[in-house]
């Protein structure tokens, strides 16, 4: 057994860098100047990664990345307004839930989970039903590691003239989306995904007229981001305590994201890790669950072994004691499993991770695949 | 300028010990087994501080204690429900900003923010308005720092059989609650305060039966604390990502929270603190807000002094590089100042402050107080 921490390899929280952690060593008073400046140079540096500093504003949000995608949704969504949301994996049916619970009007249109939703779809859908106000989509649906065409889809229902939520939870940062050529209300990310940053906060990108018309419509006090984001226009301050640490180290995570390259360095690593896992299992006689045209360098699902001898949990606690924590697979009717390419690791750790899945398979005596 | 960081003496977040912020620098797999296990000591070791295992369950929430405070009202309160605020204090207000928002029907009573809301008030409100189905009061209203009197207060609610929602943010843990003898619906607090963890979540104390008949209740899906509890009580995980290292700087808090002798320990040294304080403020000439009696050792109201050539600002930054974060005053109509007694700060701490704060005045030549 490893003494040492295992290396994460999941969605995130993900294995951060010993840089980032220690920058949560320092205490900081969530009222003083320092501790607001640090908050105003993320937001600024977080805004400039999508191109969007003249349109949106960067609205951060405690709390984990579903409370700044159901915040995005009661801010920016009228309470008569209508969502279609488009599912293909079990954060595309959260957002429904979401606008289920908020009492907001939705559609929903589901594809596959290996199938992804096209600009096609959407145009049809919208020019059937003329009373939608707003489509939701997530970017990469972690359930799989999908890759949906957001460009396309972005076109389409601008030129419809509606609204666009994006969950980009698991992808910004990592793939590029640039805020003047595709048009959005609100896109929705966290600290501790593609940044690198430890979890603790979300982060709401959100188009400055749509933010300024929503004053009073948010369900919630806490969740209220017109409310946040006037807040700390005026003062510099969080409205409610930050996780001053996890904002301390996200500063800390942006300075090592622009040293390595800002998004185009970080996409090369994460595409290489995903690379080298996807040759390696490959070789290991493991297949993956998608076919590469739709694969982001994101999360890969894979194939379980189809071998009584293959059991997830036994499986999981082997690979975890040779230092490397997986993922459960979130399909209802193939058994999988997931390894995440993103967080602070490298393709060294990629293959690695990739002996360590073939000695545990060894161990097991598992053959059939 | 002292280059180490400065000690917070702030009503959280607040000064952390070193060892709470080491264990922030392991990254944790939200979905694994040794994490999931941190969770469920953490929560069953802060249910025990209120001897509230048999009767309360502990939720634990992502965000600041205010997303707390409104998920429990948000959970707990049905939707024809009527809550009575009790304010003397922003906090109190903040409880009845939170039922408006929510749409929760209320009545408020307001006393001066140096007038605890005593038992007598609340039993002839009570008797005046037989529509009100709970009643919602702050233990120690951080804007003052004043005590309201919550066992007498407690015990009239349970007289009239009401629900009883208790922010106990600023006095759990130093302030001794028994669940046996104060029975309540909910009882909120958070991570960043007398547990001296870093802030990042909150915590509610749910009675079992009052959670149980809240299935489906919630006004948001993220802070639905009957889901939380269910999704947890069923899996050992946190519905949404976590944040791991709050979550484990907690953890590494509570054991020294034991080792201060739990309670009885961290009482003895925030009044220890408080007193020192007091008697310090008192030898330079600066008077405290509050009598003595109703006086929490948690955060202590001190007039500014009454000469033209003191200015918040300036004083703060001044004392700020002697080493020591303030907290400005938070009421409208006497210039004040804020001074916080709890986090890893000990009596010695107190009288630097004390120390720092003299040398300031006589730079700045405030003689007037």
């Amino acid at each position: 057994m490893s003494t040492v921490a295992p290396i994460l390899l999941t969605p995130g929280p993900l294995t951060t860098s010993a840089r980032t952690r220690r920058a949560m060593m320092v205490d900081w008073g969530s009222w003083d100047d320092s501790f607001n400046q640090l908050t105003a140079r993320v937001c600024q540096q977080l805004v400039t990664i999508i191109n969007g500093a003249d349109s949106h504003h960067c609205v951060p949000l405690q709390g984990s990345g579903t409370f700044a995608v159901e915040a995005a949704i009661g801010t920016l969504v009228p309470r008569d307004g209508h969502v279609l949301v488009l599912i293909n994996g079990a954060y595309g049916k959260r957002l429904a839930k979401i606008c289920e619970v908020l009492g907001r009007r939705f559609s929903t249109y589901e594809t596959a989970e290996d199938q992804p939703t096209t600009a096609s779809d959407v145009e049809r859908l919208l020019r059937a039903n003329p009373s939608i106000t707003h489509v939701a989509l997530i970017h990469c649906e972690t359930s799989t590691g999908i890759l949906n065409p957001l460009a396309d889809i972005s076109m389409v229902v601008a030129h419809h003239g509606k609204g666009l939520i994006i969950d980009a939870m698991s992808s910004f940062g990592a793939l590029p989306i640039d805020a003047q050529k595709i048009p959005f209300d609100a896109l929705i990310a966290a600290s501790g995904k593609c940044m690198e940053g430890a979890p603790g906060m979300g982060f709401v990108f959100a188009h400055k007229t749509s933010l300024a018309n929503a004053a009073g419509r948010s369900h919630s006090l806490a969740m209220d981001l017109h409310d946040q984001h006037a807040y700390m226009a005026k003062t510099g301050q969080w409205r409610f305590t930050p996780p001053t640490h996890v904002v301390a180290a996200l500063h800390e995570a942006l300075v090592q994201y622009h040293e390595e390259g800002g998004l185009p360095g970080r996409y090369k690593r994460y595409a290489a890790n995903c690379q080298t896992l996807l040759d390696g299992m490959a070789r290991l006689g493991i297949r993956s669950f998608l076919p590469d045209a739709i694969q982001a360098p994101i999360i890969v699902t894979f194939h379980a072994p189809k071998d009584s001898r293959y059991q997830f949990k036994a499986f999981y606690e082997r690979v975890k004691a040779k230092g490397f924590i997986l993922y459960p697979g979130k399909l209802t009717e193939v058994e999988t499993f997931r390894v995440g390419c993103i967080g602070h690791v490298s393709p060294h750790d990629m293959q690695a991770a990739v002996n360590a899945i073939g000695e545990v398979l060894k161990e097991m005596e598992v053959q059939h695949f």
